[in-house]
Parts: structure tokens; sequence; C-alpha cells
């Protein structure tokens, strides 16, 4: 019976061997990895650490893993792809695991900064599992005071989960306002938001070293010197391609396994999915380098769908996502102007300020809309929304984000018949309020 | 100067002459309406009338009539459109007004059941603001037990807005579960809802009489006698086109005004708008009749265009609906089965129960689900879903009406970078889990 190895036990690695195992009976096969925690939810460790989910058991996405051989705490060292071998790391008289076909989904790993100080006791990074154990041991050893380093996602979204756990949070990024994959003013309101729940937000200040000690001594680049009793650090990830690219994979973006739209590498029988591979981006082109949850199981099932001989292509991402903080959700998808002007188009990117629902049903909360199109050919490229976190921002933007998906034209935004009542939307909706507007300025 | 008269101040009419005014500056505009209330919002009478809306003057949606000519208690009594005059009904001196080109936006009235004591005192009928200021005028005065026919859309509004107001509410549906634009089982979860906040409702009954008398007897075909200090029928509407059809201008379903997608009456310069008018749906073409004020706008703003000059086509409805029932949201778009067959499709349709957000996630529930698409070309055709208010059902039925505009494949769903963070959804969303279900029965 021919062996499918999947080296990888999250997202893209599970799906892929799930699927593989829907669409082939006769095929076996093993997942690989490296701890014991196969199909965790690792988006979900800041509402562990916040204290939001009780039970790191409820982490786990699905524990169906029926039909699939599960090799925890088994890290992969070297791949033979001639031979058709795996190499377990630090195994008793150099264990070999055989295969036909291969799946990578080795995943990211994240970056510590080369700074002084950034591998000292009470610095944490934050990505597996294994990560958020640590820094939840640390919390519940008391630790009164965090420093994080890094305004993105992951850095919002722990300055929220610290301040709901009791600590006081220090939040240091090195652009001019937090979130920086919206524009500057938009991410402005998240900044707002963080502020408002007093959480130390200083922007545009890069960590440029860590000082041993108890508390822990951060001195930023403006000279400040903020004592911690934990440092987090969350810079963003990098692919660990290390594995494939020694055994003759080729690298791409960011140093991630080049795939084709099939999630095939260029090795024959060898695939790769998910935060270890490049993406295909809908409206940039191949050779991206976006590593998401919501993209690794796409990019999983597709792989897992074409090793067990199917013919199926990853259609693309757009970029989408979705962050929650406090009170407030920020998202964006496809293009910003920046973005659109870069990958040549001529952007025309038109604000709007349109109640969430009609403007008396109680509740009702300004969202605050940025529309990005090409002003030619009146194609959708993007947006971006911030609003209250029960103004539907999420759907919201994946309204949009199907109609990119679609090519759809701004101005085609506003003959969709969209849902209407008082409670939820207006007659036209938020969204079409500003599809119209962008018109009206084109 | 050529000069549009708008008959009709609600969101057709305003709509349509607020758009003419922006495209057509050598136009004289004149809004010839019959009450005091232009461009207000009639959908927001249940959330007045549940004491959520303080204010009446809150349900205008705009005061910006700049521009125009507004005509209120003008009521038009008879069209001559060869003399191209308006008879202004019980005017001093049959006072009429001369125009050059027309738009019909009427609206629809309620139906009064041909039953007796339909038109007894306390029966009342809701669609204008002024029968909603004869309601609440009733309320204030006091009037504890009511007794609701109709379980549509407004009936179970209505339900919950006087739960809310403090009445004891009787509902009575003659179909076997409220929410009949739902399917059954899905319908039965609203019904669940309403008689979870101690409505009684009623199902599979006719209200045969209403007898007279303080309280008012509401008698059902079951033969109960149920008290009522105020008695709401709400059974539908129906179009208000006896103004254009005894003009000449042609009448369709319901006996709705005939358009074009220009919105054009076969009659020149004379357009029709809104709930006195035909609509055309997208997945089963021209001549439907679906009065809703999403749609009206969307009209009158084609209508307007094409007044002015314009070449504009009214893209079309999908039937799509939400509607907030206490905790609860019910939602379709597209087709449901029945409707599918009939509309010549080989549907197949697929139940999901997925988690609105990740399972782990506080406040996560489960979504109601249906799904169907054309069994052969693995088209898109519908979607039902009945959730938590909270959980961005409004939002989920317009992704899927943004695909259904599209004409996406269920499969496709699926294949849409949706936005993910554990708060708000799953890394496959509950959309792209339900499609995924439906390609696999497929």
């Amino acid at each position: 019976m021919p062996h499918l190895l999947v080296i990888g036990g999250s997202d893209a690695g599970v799906t892929a061997a799930r699927r593989a195992r829907e669409l082939s009976p006769s095929l076996e096969i093993s997942v690989a990895f490296s701890d014991a925690f196969p199909s965790y939810s690792i988006c979900g460790l800041p509402f562990l650490l916040s204290g939001e989910v009780g039970e790191v058991s409820a982490l786990a996405h699905s524990l169906d893993f029926d039909g699939l051989a599960l090799l925890p705490d088994t890290p992969i060292a070297e791949l033979d792809l001639g031979a058709r071998t795996a190499l377990v790391a630090a195994s008793a008289a150099g264990r070999t695991i055989a295969f036909d076909q291969l799946v990578i989904a080795t995943g990211a790993s994240p970056i510590r900064p080369d700074l002084p100080g950034a591998d000292l006791p009470g610095v944490h990074l934050l990505h597996t599992m294994g990560e958020g154990l640590e820094l939840n041991a640390a919390l519940v050893a008391g630790a009164p005071r965090a420093v994080i380093m890094g305004a993105g996602y992951i850095g919002i979204e722990m300055a929220d989960a610290l301040t709901r756990r009791g600590l006081a949070v220090t939040l240091i990024g090195r652009t001019p306002q937090v979130l920086p994959t919206l524009d500057p003013d938009l991410g402005a309101l998240v900044g707002g938001a963080l502020r408002a729940h007093d959480v130390n937000v200083l922007d545009g200040r890069e960590v440029v070293a860590i000082e041993p000690g108890e508390p822990l001594g951060v001195v930023d680049s403006v000279g400040e010197r903020h004592a911690a009793d934990l440092v987090l650090l969350s810079v963003g990830v990098t692919p660990n391609a290390e594995l494939g690219a020694a055994a003759g994979c080729p690298r791409g973006r960011k140093g991630a396994l080049v795939v084709d739209r099939s999630m095939a590498t260029p090795r024959p029988g060898v695939f790769a999915a998910g935060d270890c591979a490049t993406t295909r981006h809908r409206l940039l082109g191949d050779d991206a380098y976006l590593p998401l949850g919501s993209t690794a199981h796409k990019q999983g099932r597709v792989a897992g769908e074409n090793v067990a001989g199917g013919n199926r292509e990853f259609e693309g991402v757009l970029g989408t996502q979705v962050v929650k903080v406090f009170d407030l959700a920020a998202a964006r998808t496809g293009l910003n102007d920046v973005e659109a002007r870069r990958g040549g188009f001529a952007p025309l990117t038109v604000d709007a300020e349109p109640w969430d629902r009609n403007a008396y049903y109680p509740g009702a909360s300004r969202l605050h809309l940025r529309i990005t199109g090409d002003r030619g050919s009146g194609r959708l490229l993007g947006a971006q929304l911030v609003g209250d976190a029960g103004a539907e921002v999420a759907k919201r933007i994946d309204v949009v984000a199907t109609a990119l998906f679609c090519g759809l034209k701004v101005a085609q935004l506003a003959d969709v018949d969209l849902s209407y009542s008082p409670p939820f939307a207006s007659p036209w909706d938020a969204l079409q309020q500003a599809a119209l507007a962008w018109e009206a300025r084109r």
C-alpha cells in the first residue's frame, strides 16, 4: 500500500491528511509532528492566555483522526527525496520513515529579533502550543507587568489578552500606528481602543535591548526603560522551510517553499501547504507569503486532494483578515491604495462613515469604511473596515471578499440584493453607501 | 423647464427624485405624497411601537430634500397620461399638476382580510406612518391583550414588539409554522423563540371572525375565542397600482405595475418603482412581486437615473430577507428546494449546524444553515439561516447573496478567502463548512 507521509500536525498537515483519507482508501497515511498537539488552534492561544478559554483541550479543532497514523513527538531532521525516506531527529539508531508521497506542512516560527537580551529567561515567543503553555505558566506564577514588542495582529490580541488577565501592558511598535496592515489613520482607531483600556501604546519605537534582572528592563529607541516581569516578542514569523529546502525544494518569497497552484513543489510527489509554503494572491499573482490559519486549511485540502489523485487548484488569497481588540473589530481584504498602486492599478480610495444599521435602532454605531477601486475599470480592489465588535464587521468584509473573488466592480456592490432590517442594516447597506460614494467620486 | 412629478414620498419615490436631482440640474422635480412623512422608515414602526425607538422623528431616513418641491397631503386621484396632468384628490376646484415625466411610486397597502369584524374599532393595520401612530395611540391608551393575525415578517416583528411593550400577545398564523418564507422546520425555531418569550403562538389556524365588544373577541378556525384589546391584521400587502392602471399602465404579478429593467412602464415617460411595481428576480426572471424597502431604494435609483436621461438597468432581487425576533435572527436568500424545483432546477438541499465562530470562544453558538444548489451544474441557488442575533447572520446571508449575484457554484464558496479570527469565525467559516457538506453529498 503506498504511504503518504505528512510532516506537520497543524492546520495544513491534518487537513491534507484528512482529505487524502476521504478520497483514497488505498493510501496508508501518517502524520509526523514535533509536539503533542495535533490539529490545535494556535490562533486561540491569546484567548486561552486571557482567561476567556478555560481549558487547553478546548483549542483542539477536532479529535477525528480516523484512518490516520499520528506520530507525535516525531520531528523530522532530514529528507531524502530520492530514497523516499525521512530521518527522525534525535532518534535512537537513526530511525527513518519510508514514504511514497510527501506533504510538507512544517508551518512557521516566530522571529526572535537580533537584539541584546532577546533570549533571556522571561522573554517569550508565541506561536506553538508549547510556547503558549510556557507563557501561561509565567502568568500563573505571577507577572504583573508585560512589555510586548510588535503591534501586528498577535501583538494587539495579546495586549488585549494580558490586560484582561490583569497585567499592566506596554505595547511597543515600530510603525507610526498599531496594526500596520491597515492604513495609519484606521490603525489609530485600534490604538485608541487599546489606550482606552489602559494599554501603554508606544508607536514609532523599536526595542533596542532587554536588560537582565527582576524585573527585566526593556530599553526602547527613545531611550526609555520599561520594567517588565515578562516580555513577549511578536514581530512576525518566518516559514519553516529548511527541511524541504535542504532536500532540494526551491524557496520563494520570504524563503517559503515554492508551490504551484496544485500545491506541488517542483519535486515529484512532494507537496507543501500552509505557513511553510508560498501562496497565490488573487489580485497580485503567485509567490506571495501570507501565513494564516484559514489559508492553511484551504491549501491543505488542495494538497490532500491532489495527493489522492485529484486535480484541484488553490484559488488564492485576498489578504482578508479580521481582529478583535476589546470592543472593536478591525478588518481588511484585498489591496489598500499603496498596494494597489504598487500592483499596477490606478486606484481611487474613498472613505465613508455609514451607520452599521438604521441610525435609530438601539446600539447603532458608525463604521469606518475605506474602499479602494481601480479608477479606470471601476473594479473593486479592496476595503478596510473598523467598527464595533457587534457591528458584523467580519462578515461585512467577507461580502467584499466575495465580491473581490468574483471580480465585481465597486458600483456593482450597490446592485446586490443584501438583507435589510433595521436591527442589522440600512436599506442601502453601509457597504453599498460606501460603494455609491466611491462611484460618485470616480 | 421640464417637470418631473414623482407620486409617492416613501423610499422609491424620494430616492428617484434625489437621483434625478443629482444628475439633471435642468429638471423641475416635485414629490407629491398623501401624508406628512416624506422618506420615513416604515420598516422602523415595529421598533417605535416596541418602545426601542423613542421619537417618531427618528424614523426619518433623511431630511435632505434639497432642490425638490415636496407636496405633502397631496393624494393624486387621477392621471391623464395624454394631457400629462395629475388630478389632486378632494382638492378645491379640481386642482391639477402638469408634468412632463412621471415616476409612480405609490407603494402598497396592507390587505384587510374579508372576514366579519375586520373593520371594527380596535382592529389595526400597519403599513403607513399614520397607521403606526394610530396603533401607538391605542397602546398609550392601554391595551393589555393583543391578537395578531398573520405570522409573516411584520406579524412576528410585532409579536416581539408588543411583548416588549408589556402586552400579552397571541399570534395566529395559517401556515404550519411561523415565517413561511423559511422552510417549516426552520420557521419552528422562530416560533420557539416567540414561545420562549411567552407569545401564544397558534399555528395552522385562521381567524374566522372578530366579534365586537370590549374586549374584542377573535374567533379562530379551531373555534377558540381570544379576548383582545387590540387586533393587528398583518396578512400581507397589495400594490397600490390602481392609479397607474386606470391611466393605462398594464398590471402584472399580484396586480403590480409592469416595468421593464429600466423601471419604465410601457407608457412613454412613465416609470414605476417600489412596492407598486413588479420586480425582476435574478434566478426566476421578470415579473416577480417582492415588496421590500431595500428593493424600493434600488428601483427608485434606477428610475431616477433613467428619468434624467441615464441608461441603467435594475439588476434584480434574490429574495434576500432578514428578521430579528428577540435574540434570534432568521434570514434567507435565493431559492429554497421547493422554489428551485418550481423554477426548473434540479435542486439538492443540505443542512449543516456549524458553530458561528470557533467553538471554544465565549458566546459561540450553533447556526442552523440550509444550502440549496443545482445538483447538475453545482450552481448555488439559495440559503436559509437561523441563529443568534449576535452571530452575524444578516451579513452571512449577504455573503451568500453576493455569491448568488455572481453565479458562483456552491463549492466555490469554500474557495473564497473569508476572514478568520476565533471571535468571529472558524478557519472554514460556517458557510464554507455547509458548502463542503453540500459538495460531499452531491
